[in-house]
């Protein structure tokens, strides 16, 4: 049996009160150390970063300071559920920042859902910080957010996500199909689910070279016949669904190799993966409840299952990429994170697994050459 | 001689690249740690404070956390130096927050010095902590500011050159007049600076008792009769200055008994102290250069000296006031920083110091009774 981890992730941040903490990384003993690290002396670092702010990151915590912010619109699966709904998810981001990647990393969870005004709040406080990760942040709007912020600001601005999932669900993908001998060429991807990872996972697929993927929304396939589409699903009909096939899941999934569900709530029934094809690859990444459990897919006949959750085998979970990513980007000063970037990044990620299994396709969380080898990849 | 702390403040500075580091409380080893502060854990702990935020504090870092917030406008005795050039003394703040009084802290500098933008983004970015310590921010922007955030939100909200100043300084002044043998409300206190700290303190000491203050800006006494004076000055030309005096500061010291220098590059010429009775009291506050060096001030006949640095005897720094300030904040749940809380808190500091004598009439910082005095008296 499964231990009861709502219970006790309950009782562990009952117990913590918060999973991170400031702590000094001097010693401040004596007067001569207080004259250092603040009055008299500190002004003299003021005086220099006043006369040449770009200085700030070799003087200040902007050396390497990650924000995770999100307001709360999209949260695991849970839906729009506020900020401090959110917090516990940032503050475990911002704990794995640091201890994966000894990044400065800080969560902040916004009182507001109105894109101006977290667009100009973010931009308020950014002077601190070295990178912006933003979270857990409701398609389509996180779309928008992300553009207008990495126009106005002169930092990475991330949407997790949106590129650490499709990264790491390419990674997935790359091993999976070396285990079941398919191409990405050749491979039909079904993806359940067209938020914030759905269209970044569709997206990176296609810059990789997969040339047959359908999406599939809570209305059915996309496809450029539906009038229901906002921007980013317009755009990934017209990158995807190249037989313009119409219908809902159950059509889409017909004769296909991948399953990728990065859904909200979404189910994938044990029947239909019997209609795909033999050798078929399942991710079922909604969090905390996946598309289907991994037990029951197996047993419907797919080879190669993943899921979201660290208490199953495979686990394509974006812990496996943003702690590398943002250490790459901080490190290297890059601001922009390409395709190039994500698929170098995903390279490196598969690369990370020596012998991929169907039980094996994805390094663990803590396995320690993932973080460097996605930072080393990000240049 | 002293040393150089100027040139050591920006070495150390170098070498560390930020004064403080997040930490995780838990060192997430295996997938069942993961499992519990990640998900699916962590979903159980989100749902449950999207249904009851109110339980925030029992669960994530709105335990214990403080904000430190500047726009950059009034930094240390420096002037309006901008973002970065504030954040070394924000970060100073939060590493003694965490050492000394084993707060989360955090630093927020912002890019934008407009009034509505400030309290909007405060608003904006307020949920995840406990406090919030407005710092070296411009007067009198810095009044409205503080009054309008602590309408709008529901912790506390403190500007901390105004309050933990005005608390410091009460301190110091009970403790000084004990040793010279003088008593609040027959002594003549002359203060230079009508900022946030002028203000702050020349209000405090007027509801202590001290009924003959004069308070002088850049433009000479603070008086009734003047028709350029700002809202905040308007009231404190209403509750001080009793003789309607005119004039500079030269003619307000004159027989006054206790100087307190909290201007932005104001000086004391040491002939003037010359001029103040007998056993006068000089605190020269101004940073990170007193209104008059410590030493000259005793030459010219002051029987007690004291100044913001930590390089001198008898340190007025708010350092002794705002790591317990937030701690009994916190602890209490209390809101408002009345002034019954900042006088209770002022004569918990002084009592620290057993036998007041001329070097020492305020306890250092690193005295280990400070933080929980002043903890202790906030109820």
């Amino acid at each position: 049996m499964k231990p009861n981890y709502q219970q006790l992730a309950l009782e562990l941040h009952k117990k913590l009160k918060g999973k991170i903490t400031s702590q000094s990384k001097l010693e401040v003993k004596t007067e001569a150390d207080l004259s250092l690290v603040y009055t008299p002396g500190v002004s003299a670092v003021s005086q220099l970063l006043a006369e040449k702010p770009e200085l700030a990151p070799d003087y200040t915590i902007k050396h390497n300071t990650v924000a995770v912010i999100s307001d709360g619109s999209a949260v695991l699966g849970l839906g729009n559920i506020g900020p401090l709904g959110a917090l516990p998810v940032m503050e475990g981001k911002a704990m794995l920042f640091s201890q994966l990647a000894g990044l400065n990393s800080f969560p902040i969870v916004l009182d507001t859902q109105d894109t101006d005004e977290i667009v100009k709040t973010i931009i308020n406080i950014a002077p601190a910080f070295s990178a912006i990760n933003l979270e857990d942040i409701q398609a389509p709007k996180c779309f928008e957010i992300e553009k207008r912020l990495q126009e106005a600001l002169s930092i990475a601005v991330v949407h997790d996500d949106q590129h650490a999932t499709a990264i790491v669900v390419l990674a997935g993908l790359i091993n999976a199909l070396e285990v079941v001998g398919k191409a990405a060429n050749t491979s039909k991807v079904v993806i359940l689910g067209a938020g914030a990872a759905g269209v970044g996972v569709a997206s990176l697929l296609v810059e990789y070279g997969f040339e047959d993927i359908v999406v599939v929304d809570s209305k059915g396939i996309i496809s450029s016949s539906r009038n229901d589409l906002n921007k980013e699903k317009q755009i990934i009909a017209g990158l995807t669904n190249k037989h313009d096939q119409q219908g809902e899941l159950k059509d889409a999934l017909e004769n296909s190799d991948i399953f990728i569900g990065l859904s909200s709530g979404g189910k994938l029934p044990p029947e239909l993966i019997k209609t795909m094809n033999s050798k078929s690859i399942v991710f079922a990444l909604a969090n905390p409840e996946p598309e289907i459990l991994p037990d029951l897919a197996l047993e419907a006949g797919a080879m190669i299952v993943a899921s979201g959750r660290s208490d199953f085998p495979n686990q394509i979970n974006n812990v496996l990429v943003f702690p590398g990513l943002f250490k790459g980007l901080i490190d290297n000063k890059i601001v922009e994170v390409s395709s190039k970037v994500k698929i170098e990044a995903a390279v490196a990620l598969a690369g990370v697994v020596e012998r991929p299994t169907a039980d094996n396709i994805i390094p663990s969380v803590f396995d320690p050459a993932v973080v460097g080898a996605i930072a080393k990849s990000i240049i």
